[in-house]
C-alpha cells in the first residue's frame, strides 16, 4: 500500500466534508478582471480596498485594488449608491458587470450592481492621505500599514517575483536546494558581529547552554553548503543571515537575505561567474517581464534620480576571488574558489588553533575531496540595484537594525 | 536610461573578461547521461564519486554518482586502468564514450578512455562501508558526511523538489511571497518556549538591548502575514521557525520549517481547506512525478514498516479552527479564521492587558478590515508523512534540538 497516495485520497474526502461550502460566484482578482478578454457583461465579484473615490454628475467612480497588480480596477456606480461610506482605505466587495470601458485609460471597468463596505477606514487616523505621495522615510514609520501604498505594494510584488525567479533559475540549472541552518555553533567565521541564541526563560549560567555549546545566528551558509557539495555537484540556499553590527546606515540590516551557491568540480572563477551572470540575468529578465509596471513605478516616482551608472568589478585572480560592487549599493556578489587540498587546509587551521573545532571541515577533504567554489548574492542589494531604491530598509517587509525591531 | 538593463549589459561583458575560460567539453551530469537518447559513441566527461568497484576478468566496473539522481552511471574500463586508487568514496573524472549498455540493468554505460582520481577516500577512516546499509540512527552521527549515502541523498532531493513545488503552487495560485521576520519583538504568542537573541559580545545589562526591546526568534509568521493581508488578498511565507522546548523526541526540533498562508475575504473554513488540500496534492504529485525512485527508496528500504494507515481530522466548526493530524507524525496542518472585528479584538486584548503592545494589530482592524484566515503546515512533518520517515531529524539537513547543534 502506498502511504502518500492513501493520504491524498483521504484529503480528497475533505471536499465533501459536512460544512456547507459557500462557493463565490465568479470571484475575480483585480489582475484577472483587468486582463479579462470576455467583457460582454459577465457578472463578477471583486473584493479589495478603495484607492480613490470621485463623483461626477450622477456617476460615482471608485478604484479598487487588491494587491494582485499595481493598477486598480475602475468601478462605475450610479448615484443611488451612498458614497459617504465609500472612503479611501475602506474594504469593499463589488458585484456587477465587467464591460469594455469607454475611456482610453483602461480596457475594462466594472459596472456596479451591488457595493458592500466590508470594513470602514477611519480616514482621520489613517496615516496615508488620498492623492498624496508619501516619501519612503515617512512610510517606514508605519511598518504595519505601509504595504497598503502603491510604492511598497510594487516593491513587495517585485520581491516575491524575484524570489520565485531565483528558485526556478537554480532548479532549471540542476541545483539542489538546501536549507542551511539558522542556528549554528560555528563561531569562528570572522564575518562581523554575531547574535547569540539562548532560551528566554533560562537562568543564565554561562557553563550551561541549551545546545551544550554556545549557539549563534548564521552569517553565511557557505560551510554547510560545502558539506553538501561533497555529495551534490550543485547546491544552493536562499535564506536569512544576520549581523549584530551597530549600524543604522542605509546599506545595512541586522537581518537580511542571501542567495548562496556552491559548485563542485569547478575549474576556474569563470565557472562561478557564468552562474552568477546567469542568475542575475534570468532573475532580472523574469521580473521585468512579469511586473514591468511595478519596476517602472520605482524608476519613475520612487527613485527618479537613482540611475545605476555603471559597475565596478574587482577581480583578484591571485587569490581566486571575485566581487561585484555596484555604486550606491555596495557588494552585490562575492565569490571564491575554496581550498580543497587536505594538507594545505590542515596547516592553515593548525596555525589558527582551529584544527579540533574544524575537524569535520577537514574531513570533507579527506574523503573524496573535489575542487569547488561558490558565491553569495545579497538579495536586498539585488532588489535595490534593479529598482534603484536608495535605502535597504525599503526593500524588506520588516527591517531589523540597531535600536529597531518593530512588530 | 534604464538602470537594470544597463547593469545586465555590464554583466554581459564579464563573459569576455581577460581570464581564460576552460570550457569543459560535453560535461554531463549523471542524470543527463542516464537519460541520454543519443548513445552513438558520443564523447563525454562525467564527474562524481565512486559508489562501487567490481573487477571481472579483464573488465572493471565502476558506479559513479554525483547527486543528480539516485541511480549511478556504470563505467566500464579495461584492465589497463589501475584499480587500486579507484576506491569507494573517491572522487573521479571519467572521459569516454556513452554507449548503449548490453545489460538490462541500465540503458547506457560509459566506456572509459580516461579515468582521473580527483580526491582519494581514506577507506579505513570513512564511516560508511561499501555495500553496507547503515541505519539512519548511525548516519545521524555524521552530519557532515551522511548526505553522501543513498538514503540521505534521496531525502534531500525530495526536500529540494518539495520546496520548489510549494513555491510554484503558491505562485501559480496568485499568492504573494513574504519574507516574514526571523527576529521579532512579539513575545506574547504563547506558542511554547522562545529563544532570545542578543549580540554575542555584548556586556549583558538587562536594561540595554541591541534592538532597544527584547528580541526573540519567531515561532510563527502569522501576525506578520496578517499585516500583509490588509494589502494583498493572498500571501504566504516558507521559512524557519523556532521552539526552545526541552525535547529530544523524534517529533520535535528546535529549528524547523513552516509553510504559512493567509487569505483575505475568506468566507468559511472550507475556503482555507481548499487551499490546504491543493497545496498537499500539488506538492505531492510533483514530488512523486519528479523523483519517484527517491520516494520508492524511502518506502522500500528506509521505512518499509512505516505505512501511513489513515488520517485523523479534528474539525471544530465552533471555534472556526481546523487541524489535520497524521498518526505517527503529529499535527501536519493547523488553520483558523481570525478575529477581524475591531471591538471584539480590543476587548480581548484589554482583558489580557495587551492593548498597548498590540495597538498595531488592532490598527489592522481599524483601517479597512476584512475577514481573513490562514493555516500553517510543518514542512518536516510533511516530508515524514509522504516518505514514511519515523524521525524528524532525518528529513532536515542539519537538525537542531536540546543538547545538539552540530556544525
Amino acid at each position: 500500500m502506498f502511504g502518500a497516495r492513501c493520504l491524498v485520497r483521504a484529503l480528497r474526502s475533505c471536499s465533501s466534508a459536512p460544512c456547507p461550502r459557500h462557493k463565490p460566484s465568479a470571484r475575480l482578482s483585480v489582475r484577472d478582471a483587468l486582463g479579462a478578454q470576455n467583457t460582454n457583461g459577465e457578472r463578477v465579484k471583486v473584493q479589495g480596498w478603495i484607492r480613490s473615490v470621485r463623483s461626477q454628475k450622477d456617476i460615482l467612480f471608485l478604484h479598487i485594488n487588491d494587491g494582485s497588480a499595481l493598477e486598480s480596477l475602475q468601478v462605475v456606480a450610479d448615484s443611488s449608491f451612498d458614497s459617504r461610506e465609500l472612503a479611501f482605505g475602506s474594504s469593499v466587495e463589488v458585484q456587477g458587470q465587467l464591460v469594455k470601458s469607454p475611456s482610453k485609460k483602461q480596457n475594462v471597468e466594472l459596472k456596479a450592481e451591488k457595493i458592500e463596505v466590508v470594513g470602514n477606514c477611519d480616514a482621520k487616523a489613517f496615516p496615508f492621505k488620498y492623492k498624496e505621495r508619501h516619501p519612503l522615510e515617512y512610510l517606514r514609520q508605519y511598518p504595519h500599514l505601509r504595504c497598503r501604498t502603491n510604492a511598497l505594494g510594487s516593491i513587495l510584488r517585485v520581491r516575491s517575483e524575484a524570489t520565485a525567479a531565483i528558485h526556478s533559475f537554480f532548479k532549471d540549472s540542476g541545483f539542489v536546494h538546501i536549507h542551511t541552518p539558522i542556528i549554528t555553533s560555528n563561531d569562528c567565521e570572522g564575518a562581523g558581529e554575531l547574535f547569540q541564541v539562548e532560551p528566554s526563560s533560562k537562568i543564565k549560567v554561562p557553563e550551561e547552554n541549551f545546545f551544550n555549546v554556545p549557539a549563534f545566528l548564521t552569517v553565511s551558509g557557505q560551510l554547510h553548503l560545502e558539506v553538501m557539495s561533497g555529495a551534490f555537484t550543485q547546491v544552493f540556499t536562499f535564506g536569512p543571515t544576520f549581523r549584530a553590527e551597530n549600524s543604522q546606515s542605509r546599506r545595512h540590516l541586522a537581518e537580511f537575505y542571501m542567495v548562496e551557491a556552491e559548485i563542485s568540480f569547478v575549474e576556474s572563477l569563470q565557472d562561478l561567474m557564468q552562474v552568477m551572470e546567469g542568475l542575475f540575468k534570468t532573475a532580472t529578465t523574469i521580473v521585468l517581464s512579469n511586473c514591468p509596471e511595478d519596476v517602472d513605478l520605482c524608476h519613475k516616482f520612487i527613485a527618479p534620480g537613482q540611475k545605476i551608472r555603471t559597475y565596478a568589478k574587482k577581480q583578484l585572480c591571485n587569490v581566486a576571488a571575485v566581487d561585484l560592487l555596484v555604486p550606491g549599493v555596495g557588494e552585490l556578489f562575492g565569490g571564491s574558489l575554496r581550498e580543497e587540498r587536505y594538507h594545505f587546509l590542515e596547516q592553515r587551521l593548525a596555525r589558527l588553533g582551529l584544527t579540533e573545532a574544524y575537524q569535520w571541515y577537514l574531513d570533507l577533504r579527506r574523503f573524496g575531496s573535489v575542487p569547488h567554489g561558490g558565491f553569495g548574492m545579497g538579495f536586498e542589494r539585488y532588489l535595490q540595484c534593479i529598482l534603484g531604491i536608495d535605502n535597504i530598509k525599503d526593500v524588506i517587509p520588516f527591517p531589523r537594525f540597531t535600536h529597531s525591531c518593530v512588530l
